[in-house]
């Protein structure tokens, strides 16, 4: 690794304090004991981390969260405050000498392969290999798959609202419903690698360098109730020039369009448009407006409503004019308005309508940019939500999504596991009932096998001391469980898909930035077939093995 | 507050982090721009933090967060980094003051009423209530919204589980399943607080003195192959005396045992003896043994089932048979082991089985405390699969519970929501067509109203200047949405359920310890009525207003 790289390395490296040795089940401690008292100091394992089935009832999964890891190997180190815990809650029959042991544990004779972060993985296909003495790579067990099982969880999710929204634009907003403070922050990291385009979260904006994305809240339109609040409202036309009364300019707009929505002017709150004429004054170039405090329009085709507690207030129904209306008036100082959010509501209508009268005035101002203005839809949206309204038809360009995307509601938890499949040098297994829950012993790799027009065709598992399989030559491919199913596959190109990340108590390979893992989510999922990337009933992508395993 | 209380409060202010100003949404740092553009600096507003429903289809939710929300008040402060940062993402044009005005931003204007940490709460009854300058308490919205929705959901989880389990144990196992590092120690102690036992989480034992428990993994058992991997067989009695050979004394032991379990010895492992063996020696007297590596026993009354492809391994059958053997060897040497942990299987039936071999060997050998070993289990366990458990009749003491309870898998975020209720002394409303999300405008105290049973009754809102209800007298209660319905109670005890827990840039009432926000919650659901708490269709409680809100 060249000094540069190391440098760039370094200044990551950065890690909530909270990942530390002792972040981990007790019985990895335990174990440990029970293992140094048994003289197996010197014994060395081979665990493979790696998941059974796919979440949300998909067939692929985004791995993720190994730069984290590799953080914890270089940290992997129990502190003096660490032993005394831990001398308070073991039995006081345990001996110094283990604790002296372990003041001196560190991931120094560790080896750590793993999958490129963001790459697709498959089910029993190891995401990480983990070498080293048994104590050691036992210790690491809780703290890696908690670093490695969110992660790889929210990047998946948000890898398929990418494939559901096509070119929508998408932002999380999830912070206030995340598992906790550290589960928002993951969210918006490991949302961003799976697809998003940013995140409404500033620190993760400024952890990670991440877009942020935000306007207002509806507590900022009910904060305003009259223009008399207005302390000012004069604003600058862009590019300079003597300050023009921007509420005056909106309010002549807004009777000049009360005819095109149809609309008397006692409709439209007076409180909504002094909040907008406010912020619009505030961001001028970057006006984008919430039109659903009160009602987002009068509802052409439709019987308005009026829900009884909510007595005199519900005659608003002005958003979506009084947006309107400020953003012609912007268009006067030579600004251009952003668009819209709706927050509530039928989103598929609603952004119909407001596209419908963006057209129509956009034609009757001679304004082409207005029919294209912004529609945001943020209402508890989820995966199913965005294929649904693909179907209804509807006019929103960008969405921000909360709690389903970050808690990963359909499925809130991945379920990766770590097994020892060898212990010095022989293969070990962990047998069940369930032939799902059988390890495939040995230290393995795995490589992805693809076709000329570069499909990826078969994730092939193999004993790492064999050859592996070469471009353009039959390689037998057997199904795990099944002996019957097996294929021949002439692979154009071969992807190793463990590679060596940490050797000698040093990251050796160079970790990607977060736009660069990115990259790598959109290309490899670019490699597979589009019937095993579809929401409903989707392929199984193959896994076999090699005729030896 | 007296000395020792300031410093028992202080020695808990350490706090992750990551929870900082910055960990918000954008939104909330354009709206205060905004807001200090619109001259509106000195505003005074009032916002409720509160949710509209119950988690996981019950009717009652646990308060938690409080004092991880009081920590943030004492740290809310921008550093010169975060200026930096907003200086780089917000537009150009922002004037340099609003940046000098943000760094002077702090809570010591803020006043913070809240619910006791652990109480029950009910839909629309504000959690918290804040008052102070609008912007201000804006800013706080997103952080105070993380650190209150996963603390409670996570705690009324926990409780949920503590009323099915009835005196059963529980321990949280769920950290390498939770939503990140930190979603893992918040769930380790917000279950504690609900009503769990302990964890298996050693830091959340470190950082929040909470009971940790620990045995071993399948991979401790499959580590082992054969008698000659044990280097030392000899235990020294209890009491002390000369070590003997517990190898030799389990596998007599094992011998007698034969004809109990109607087994022969070939169907059991020698290397998952030669594990427990190893792990006895190492905690004598905490000897407890996952038995479920291999068979947990040949099944007496089922047929043995095959499955194909674990071959030859599948012969053992020992688990049971090796634990007790074991046990009968520490026995010998003066000990008592714990007992055992199911991971897999038909936990009724194999709880049942192991019980009625723990009495056979307890008449058998006189041995009285070996027909009450504990039986822990540990396989996917959720609310429904302990009330189902109930039903069938097991024989478990203590569940070890991960995923389902750390992730709330049935309902993974509580929705809770941060409403202005009133500005410079004025009501405000957010209006919406679902009657449901209509907030209650105006500055509100809530008081539980008890039975002299010692039931809660209602709770009832109303405007914070009105004079509270009072013991013995009439109190008109009205439904909020239907004006047709209400009732007079007569209370016997009154409890306001906001108190001032911030002022003046202080904490300012003793924060309970995690032990006395168990109490709470313990004597918190203790108030509620049976059916309010049942698991299948439980009756709402009563939350209604006075007659002038």
């Amino acid at each position: 690794m060249s000094e540069t790289q190391q440098t760039s390395t370094e200044r990551r490296l950065g890690q909530n304090g909270i990942i530390q040795p002792l972040l981990t089940d007790l019985y990895q401690i335990t174990m440990a004991y029970a293992y140094w008292k048994s003289g197996k100091t010197k014994d060395c394992a081979v665990f493979d981390l790696f998941f059974r089935k796919n979440p949300f009832q998909g067939e692929f999964t985004i791995f993720a969260g190994l730069e984290e890891c590799l953080k914890f190997l270089t940290k992997f180190h129990y502190s003096a405050s660490d032993i005394e815990y831990l001398k308070e809650i073991l039995p006081s029959g345990i001996e110094d000498e283990f604790y002296e042991y372990l003041t001196t544990v560190s991931a120094k004779d560790v080896r750590l392969y793993a999958m490129a972060e963001g790459s697709v993985a498959f089910p029993r296909v190891p995401l990480m290999r983990i070498e080293g003495p048994l104590i050691i790579v036992q210790l690491l067990e809780t703290t890696l798959l908690t670093l490695v099982n969110y992660a790889s969880l929210m990047a998946t999710n948000a890898a398929r609202y990418r494939i559901a929204a096509g070119n929508m634009k998408l932002f999380e907003f999830g912070l206030r419903r995340a598992q906790g403070p550290d589960g928002g922050l993951s969210a918006s990291k490991y949302s961003y690698i799976g697809g998003f385009d940013g995140t409404s979260n500033v620190l993760a904006g400024k952890l990670f360098n991440i877009p942020v994305k935000g306007t207002h809240a509806h507590a900022y339109i009910t904060s305003f109730s009259d223009f008399s609040e207005l302390r000012n409202v004069y604003l600058e036309p862009n590019g300079g020039g003597t300050p023009r009364d921007l509420l005056q300019l909106a309010l002549t707009c807004r009777k000049n369009l009360l005819p095109v929505f149809n609309m008397v002017s006692l409709e439209a709150s007076e409180g909504e448009l002094a909040a907008l004429i406010s912020f619009a004054i505030a961001f001028p170039e970057g006006f984008m407006a919430l039109v659903d405090t009160y009602e987002v329009q009068r509802y052409p085709c439709r019987m308005n409503t009026v829900t009884t507690n909510t007595k005199s207030h519900n005659k608003y129904r002005s958003g979506l004019l009084n947006f309107c209306a400020v953003a012609l008036a912007l268009n006067d100082l030579g600004y251009r308005a952003i668009g819209i959010r709706l927050d509530s509501g039928d989103l598929a209508y609603l952004s119909n309508i407001a596209r419908h009268y963006f057209t129509e005035i956009s034609i009757k101002y001679n304004l082409p940019w207005f029919e294209n203005l912004m529609i945001m839809a943020s209402n508890d949206i989820n995966e199913e939500t965005i294929l649904s309204l693909n179907e209804q038809g509807h006019k929103i360009n960008c969405f921000g999504i909360g709690t389903h995307l970050v808690t990963c509601q359909r499925q809130p938890a991945l379920g990766c596991v770590y097994k020892m499949v060898e212990l010095n040098g022989y293969p070990r297994i962990k047998l069940s009932q369930d032939v799902g829950k059988v390890t495939m012993p040995g230290c393995k790799d795995a490589y992805r096998l693809y076709s000329e027009s570069g499909h990826a065709l078969v994730d092939l598992l193999q004993r790492s001391i064999e050859p592996p399989p070469e471009i353009n030559k039959k390689v037998l491919c057997r199904h795990p469980f099944e002996e019957s199913k097996r294929a021949y596959v002439i692979p154009s190109r071969v992807e190793k898909l463990l590679n060596l990340y940490w050797e000698a108590g040093q990251i050796c390979l160079e970790l990607p930035n977060l736009q660069q893992i990115k990259e790598t989510v959109r290309n490899s999922l670019r490699t597979l077939r589009p019937d095993i990337k579809r929401n409903l009933n989707p392929t199984p992508f193959k896994v076999w093995k090699n005729d030896i395993i």
